[in-house]
């Protein structure tokens, strides 16, 4: 009885969260360590030990309100750790690959995707929104992947996470285009011109007082303050407070935990930041990725319509991120390494289906579509990105020591 | 839009929990260094903060479900650390004395809230819970103010922690008592016998799990797992897999924390443990102090009648848990000190208030009434207990210093 958290939300059953954050904590590290032991990347175990804890095949645990706000501060701390990563030189260095890759990226896919789905018989809205799914790329399963190989200093995965990031802007333009013509039958250039505004003055703003005003800030608090806990607790802060910028400006909260990781990387502090923020992904970004496993209502891709639509959209969803890869000829970087790491849809081809359901476009059937589409890139990239990045000469691959290092 | 998780339970808006997170984290942590900075208890900076940031004063933020899970696993998180730093040996030589202040510590302030509820008008009924809601201590906020001092080893520090958690046991028992008094107007002593008896199983299993179970798995698991975080990863699923079983005792799940806290110092990989939770502790915790304030309206308290009940019940709550010292007699602990260290009440009080005015006892003024005096109770005991721990001899007062070591 002393869990029951009396509010005006009404009751929450803490003695429950309890339980599945206990549950989701064990399970995760017992798939990792097995994903481990058969040579499989660790987010892959956690994901199907998802699959098997969610509500469609064991459940033990169910969605809950609690495990979501955790799994998205997981997934905020797992992009600040790839932030911090970041050598901004370096970035700006594939700055044009990376938008290149990025463009190609959003346009195949999309194309494609709209032209299949009409083919196969779906309207042209609910085949608008289908294309617009396949569209964005989710930097979290990618950036997690690279991350386990210790391999996010490479420039492939500079060019890819810095193309997942202008996917996600060019994806909530499309998202908003989308929208309008499936509500409205028509576009309004000046709400898709105020969009794009706000996407690029928050990456402006968000950059200006990351390079300048955050490493002045942490410097002047670090020889003041009273407390060793006080660095740690602002870097949370100023990491939760771009997230919360970036949704402000309609952009997803992970961009602004990314640009919040770039200003925490040239803080004096650096270290105990990084740190900081590997204690808290050792705890957090298992869930998140648990959470996409348990999230997926299985029972509902095993009909032979559903199973055709995925099967072809996802062929299409891998070919035409393969084929963006060719927006980084001219460098180095080895280019199947970044048509892998563009494939995985993750959370925001999701988002794409949800919104598709609401506005009416989409029926229950194609939503499974797209979340089986969602589901199969994204399995299958950890374990391609690996045998790729474990063969390719350019990457400075270190395997994972005993170390404090941050598990990305 | 990104932001908004689309879920069974509703919605959630994601970029309003983030904008919280940050500005609680940002206040917590300015309230915390001008608290210090005039000699006042951190903790006390916090609750105030959290009164003025709360929607009776500035309404900057708002009371959420979000927020209330976070400020719950602070308090997990807080006990944890004070079970971690828990000598066992220490800790059963003042067990005695423990027991001692305890029982006195919860017989006096409920016999004499009982009887000055009656004489100030109250029903029976109304004055039987006005009595027990007097009666639990706040294990979190003397844990906090002991720990901020480096003083949790303490035997004056042993001796209350460990009475207010034997109160938690006993307030459990007169909750149970007392609620079935009001609803059926009898006492069934087969339910009070095995609330009692579910709670002395979960202490024992979990002290036994705890002390031989736990230790040898680390053990074993730290010379075999493939990642480094795997240690850390578990020590949180046993932290919230105790509470959670704490819970399911109908005990509060900071008990089993604290269960949990004493084991994993047991462990070999101790160090790396304290670590872990100093670093969640850092974040997490000021989040449940701001929680006592956000979660307090102001308003309720400026009413006579409101005022005057509450300054009987405050002078009452303060004297009885300080005559409850006297249960230490035979040790060389300081007295005062004890005495100061059992007086806050905290959110165990809170939950009373709830219960009664759920169960239909209290009204909203004997509501306001009860948490005027867990505010006033738990606010006084900062400074007193810093006061005295400054000046008593007795007492191991080291200085905090800039370290890692864990900022209870």
């Amino acid at each position: 009885m002393f869990s029951v958290l009396l509010g005006s939300a009404g009751q929450l059953d803490f003695g429950q969260i309890l339980l599945d954050l206990a549950i989701v904590l064990v399970v995760a590290k017992v798939a990792a360590e097995l994903a481990e032991r058969v040579r499989v990347p660790a987010v892959l175990g956690e994901i199907i030990a998802g699959l098997a804890l969610g509500p469609s095949v064991l459940g033990l645990v169910n969605p809950s309100d609690a495990l979501k706000v955790l799994a998205e501060l997981g997934v905020i701390v797992l992009l600040v750790q790839v932030g911090l990563e970041m050598d901004l030189v370096e970035l700006r260095r594939v700055g044009r690959a990376s938008l290149s890759v990025a463009v190609i990226g959003v346009v195949l896919p999309m194309g494609a995707g709209v032209v299949a789905g009409y083919a196969l018989g779906e309207t042209m809205n609910a085949s608008l929104f289908l294309g617009a799914a396949l569209a964005a790329t989710s930097v979290g399963i990618t950036a997690r992947v690279f991350g386990d190989l210790h391999a996010l200093s490479s420039t492939e995965a500079r060019i890819v996470l810095g193309a997942a990031v202008a996917d996600d802007v060019l994806g909530l333009i499309i998202l908003t285009v989308v929208t309008r013509i499936v509500k409205d039958g028509s576009v309004d250039v000046a709400s898709v011109l105020g969009t794009v505004a706000l996407a690029v003055a928050f990456l402006t703003v968000s950059g200006i007082v990351g390079m300048f005003v955050i490493p002045r800030l942490f410097g002047a608090i670090g020889s003041r303050a009273a407390s060793p806990a006080t660095i740690g607790v602002l870097a949370g802060a100023a990491a939760f407070g771009f997230a919360a910028a970036a949704d402000a400006a309609n952009l997803a909260p992970i961009i602004g935990a990314f640009m919040a990781g770039i200003a925490l990387g040239k803080v004096p502090q650096r270290d105990r930041v990084v740190r900081e923020f590997s204690v808290l992904g050792n705890l957090l970004i298992p869930i998140f990725f648990l959470q996409i496993g348990i999230d997926t209502d299985v029972t509902k891709f095993f009909q032979t319509h559903v199973l055709w639509v995925a099967t072809v959209l996802t062929v299409i969803a891998i070919a035409s991120k393969m084929l963006a890869s060719i927006g980084a000829v001219g460098t180095t970087a080895n280019k199947l390494i970044i048509g892998i790491g563009m494939v995985p849809r993750g959370e925001v081809g999701i988002i794409f289906a949800a919104i598709g359901l609401q506005v009416g476009v989409f029926d229950e059937d194609l939503y499974a579509v797209v979340l089986l589409v969602v589901l199969v890139t994204t399995v299958i990239t950890p374990p391609l990105l690996r045998w790729r990045l474990g063969s390719a000469a350019t990457v400075p691959l270190v395997l994972p020591t005993e170390t404090d290092e941050p598990q990305v």
